[in-house]
């Protein structure tokens, strides 16, 4: 039995205990798999902690409810931890960093990882800050320690592509990748497609809830950034900060641009592009004009996919989708479950 | 040190040594993972054994010199066992079977896996027909032993698309799968766009070495029949056997079908396809006609792809290389860290 301490509960982590409660009899038959949710921490809902667990049905309902205080009491229920009391004084093996993303400080998302894992716990995190900024530091904390660290949420949602390399490709040298990585803009550049500007997209776009209503992090580039540089520090392993990265939105491309384009045989798509030159790494972020003959230029609406290259198999591509609470908290429990794999 | 018995030592086999010889020091550094050679048995080349291992790059000259008595003697060798020796009688942790493929008896493959397990050994296989044919009992066998049954290799070649779904996707049930898994009748398709009908292709692709003297088990769909067979026993878990499926190849098929279609915004593509349905699935390898925005349609020559189907992240597609013997070999390579992994 895995016991879980979630710090924040947004999309993702309600996404994650949806299901731990629609999947439990699956996980447990076909993997031995067994976890409990014995804390939970937000900014606004309030925190809870049991050391035996949480009733998960009640935790979904007091969270749609606006506060924990709807949680029903029991005996041993702490309702005033902060996210450090449950990183450090709870009984979790796991702690899941689910805050909200910063990638200029990382924070509190940094701090909270590095507690968990001097505390001895397992990480597992959806949150691109800690992993996009600090990956080195945090990884040589975790094997020091023999802990667990998981951040295959990060990176094209619910779809296992950092997974699918770790595993999949184990014993291949990746040369490079490039990939989609975007959903906001790959759904933007398809609906522009129709000949409809740019402007009136993202209006579209936000109306439908695949844009935020400030969209400057997805249009120029810079949630792609951050992605870029998670895959070339885990997968590639090697160092590389946010700041070395040519990055360029796609709020300059006109419908013309794209449809002509498309008359020509060709699709413009935002790319994140890395490729690896002696000990060091060439990389961006930017529109480029792909013949419809790359397997990226079929890659329409909101799915997201990469293409890793690789010294022995050549270049391996997987396509899914690439945002979604559900999906996201997917790639959690994959997390949990590599762990359950490795640990049991 | 993981010690391996070759049953069999055509391209795969010779794919697995050199990749053997060439990743030492990654394969160590990285993973952990050391292994040596302490068998190979082939049909015309003869038998070596020697229980410390044979070195790798002599075995991979005698067998260029068509005949293991090349191979230097020493004190210990033993050049006179069968298959079935080194199976029973060797000090082999891993039997990896790699004998000629055929999904109308299984044999000897069969026996070879059988006679394994019951010797307490792992085993490794990139030949189709006792995953085809026997893979409930053989898994079963495996289980009951605590033994690693690794079958990557029949597959798409080096792209790891079962162990995308099996440890990539685990916790999603997949409701099926649609894919292009034969490189032989693929090229074809891709080729006959250029206008040429289909025996004018399949000559060029004989004498490029991407289809055999005899094409039958490729164009016919038989190739493609047993890998679905495979994917629909090993992912979905489903019981199914190779006469149960709808199969027709693309032998009838003309330029003027191809180039029509693709006029029309089209492409006809063997696919292999299966959808669960209660506890059954319908399965079939057709050709079909798949509209462009399909991602199946933009999978191009010699290249493979899978559609997994599941209930959390909907679609997701794996493309990667489906042939060849180094890349096959490294698909026996990537069971064998999968092994490494689950038993250090």
């Amino acid at each position: 039995m895995l016991r879980l301490a979630l710090i924040g509960f947004g999309n993702v982590g309600q996404g994650l205990v949806n299901l731990l409660i629609s999947r439990a009899g699956l996980l447990k038959q076909q993997y031995g798999f067994d976890a409990s949710v014995i804390a939970v921490a937000t900014l606004r809902r309030g925190s809870l902690y049991h050391a035996d667990g949480l009733d998960l049905d009640a935790l979904l309902k007091a969270s749609q409810l606006g506060a924990f205080r709807h949680y029903p009491h029991t005996a041993g229920l702490t309702r005033d931890w902060s996210p450090q009391d449950i990183i450090t004084r709870s009984n979790a093996d796991v702690v899941i960093e689910l805050t909200y993303t910063d990638v200029t400080t990382g924070q509190p998302a940094t701090d909270h990882v590095r507690a968990a894992f001097e505390s001895g716990k397992h990480v597992v995190t959806a949150n691109k800050g800690p992993v996009a900024l600090h990956f080195h530091e945090l990884n040589a904390l975790a094997a020091r320690k023999g802990l667990f660290f998981g951040y295959e949420a990060t990176v094209m949602g619910g779809t296992p592509n950092m997974r699918l390399a770790r595993l999949g490709l184990a014993g291949c040298v990746i040369s490079g990748f490039s990939g989609i990585v975007n959903s906001t803009t790959n759904y933007i550049l398809t609906e522009m497609e129709r000949g409809h500007d740019y402007e009136i997209v993202l209006a579209q776009a936000q109306a439908l809830g695949f844009a935020e209503a400030d969209p400057t992090g997805d249009v120029e580039g810079y949630d792609a950034l951050a992605k870029l540089v998670i895959v070339v520090n885990t997968i590639m392993g090697v160092p590389l900060r946010l700041d070395a990265v040519e990055r360029q939105g796609i709020t300059h491309l006109t419908a013309a641009d794209v449809t002509d384009a498309l008359r020509d045989g060709y699709r413009w798509k935002l790319v994140a592009r890395a490729q690896r030159h002696g000990d060091g790494v060439t990389a961006s972020v930017c529109p480029e004009r792909l013949p419809l003959s790359d397997p990226l230029a079929s890659v329409m609406g909101v799915t997201n996919a990469i293409t890793y290259e690789t010294d022995i198999i050549g270049p391996t591509t997987i396509v899914g989708a690439g945002a979604g609470g559900i999906p996201t908290g997917f790639a959690v429990l994959g997390d949990l479950l590599e762990l359950h794999r490795g640990t049991r």
